[in-house]
């Protein structure tokens, strides 16, 4: 945490920590200052979001090759195991870093789109891993004869996937082809920001009980009981705690007014888009 | 969903549903308007929260009562049945009711004061039904020597009520005793709305693992399974999305730029409070 000078912020974009809110002049290039905000540096920011992003995929990978028998995609328990792993990298890990490609202070300059594409791409392929990751469970589900779709685990995961292609779909069809009017971007925007945020949660929710329910699953024999708390329920659990603080970390990084994009709540956002931005 | 012109919003106080966000005037005592929001009008907005929150409640107590035996306070089931229905009233409807105080145009006039007892308030009865639903779990498991703590649920929830402990006694020693200084006022004030937002999403996920891991642990013989979704898994599901769409409202409401206090992110909220404010 550090209180560096409004001129010591606007010279290096990766590391301003204003103790204000910054506001981007385009015509000054510099960056002034209103409202407060506690200060913390973008960059090592990032740097702490990517280890607790690739601990969280790690950790639950760990899980099911070490406790749950490991990798396979042949419809036995070994298939259900890229469940988890898919779901938390996707819906989770890539879901985080897609929403948060337009706090990188790169995406203020310049043409927007390379960054529409980048944010675009991570999302599609978010949603490619979640695909994959109700694949395993269907699948290994079909093979095991077990019932699809009864939990509220499973409510509120597939509405967060289902959601989750709506606004992929409608982000796409509004942001990046260029036939949406200017007024419909400027009312779709807010919307899409904000299910983007209330999607993010309910896959957090879903991560949360899927991990409580695979534990109370498999921890279920006599020896090794969820309630004696066994080095694996440790474990997992200590896990579910990480992906709410990965998910934490996002929405902090998304509220933090001082990162977020200066046309998103601006009269600007109302405005055409130049040719090449489109 | 309405476009009203900014003087038809500028009258009405309930009323107004402005096409851009509205920012307060105290000089001018006029809305108005910069940044774009969808517009839906505050008052049918807090009626329909209102009836999703009594519904949360009630679907609670209902499916505690028509399918788990109702309640008591004996260290029973019964008693076990008051910690969602607590737990649902204290740390999502009369939470999510605490969080959105400053969003009634009310609170922007005159002393300040009020309202923060009023937030206040609604925040510590609704840490008060945390502990008792808290009370209602521990003393069924003590009864019946069943293990506590073990479970991702139970860590989630007790992290929730345990910073929502710490949030309330922060805000209280900032906002109400009057020995904090303004620079701490304004330091923390950030950092109190994300916790308040982080708290609650941890909530809506501490009830969501909740339900499913209540409705393992009920429907697990073999006339009434789970996974045969019964009229009580369709049931308590459902509720469970509807407690999903209750905290997808409340941030809503939270994130709307047109409802959100004016003094939040400005260079006013720096500067010293009168003294009755404080």
């Amino acid at each position: 945490m550090s209180r560096d000078s409004s001129a010591e912020a606007s010279t290096a974009s990766w590391n301003y920590s204003p103790r204000r809110a910054p506001r981007w002049n385009r015509k000054q290039g510099v960056v002034s200052f209103s409202g407060t905000m506690p200060t913390l540096r973008l960059l090592p920011f990032s740097i702490l979001l990517g280890v607790v992003g690739i601990l969280c995929v790690g950790l639950t990978g760990f899980w099911c090759y070490h406790w749950r028998g490991g990798f396979g995609w042949d419809g036995t328990a070994r298939m259900f195991n890229w469940h988890p792993v898919f779901m938390v990298m996707g819906m989770v890990v890539l879901y985080g870093a897609a929403a948060l490609v337009y706090r990188l202070p790169l995406s203020r300059r310049g043409s927007k789109l390379p960054w529409k594409l980048l944010h675009a791409a991570l999302a599609l392929v978010a949603f490619l891993l979640a695909v994959l990751g109700l694949v395993a469970v269907f699948s290994y589900h079909k093979a095991r004869t077990i019932a699809n779709m009864y939990s509220l685990h499973s409510w509120v995961g597939l509405t967060a996937v289902v959601l989750f292609s709506c606004q992929w779909l409608m982000g796409f069809s509004t942001f990046l082809l260029p036939w949406a009017p200017t007024w419909l971007r400027g009312l779709y925007k807010p919307i899409h920001v904000f299910f983007g945020c209330a999607i993010f949660m309910l896959a957090i929710a879903a991560s949360i009980s899927g991990i409580n329910e695979k534990l109370f699953f498999s921890l279920n024999n006599a020896t090794v009981l969820y309630s004696s708390l066994p080095p694996e329920a440790w474990f997992a659990n200590t896990l579910g705690l990480l992906i709410v603080v990965l998910g934490w970390m996002v929405l902090w990084a998304l509220s933090k007014p001082a990162w977020k994009h200066p046309e998103l709540d601006s009269p600007e956002a109302q405005q055409p888009l130049p040719e090449e931005d489109k």
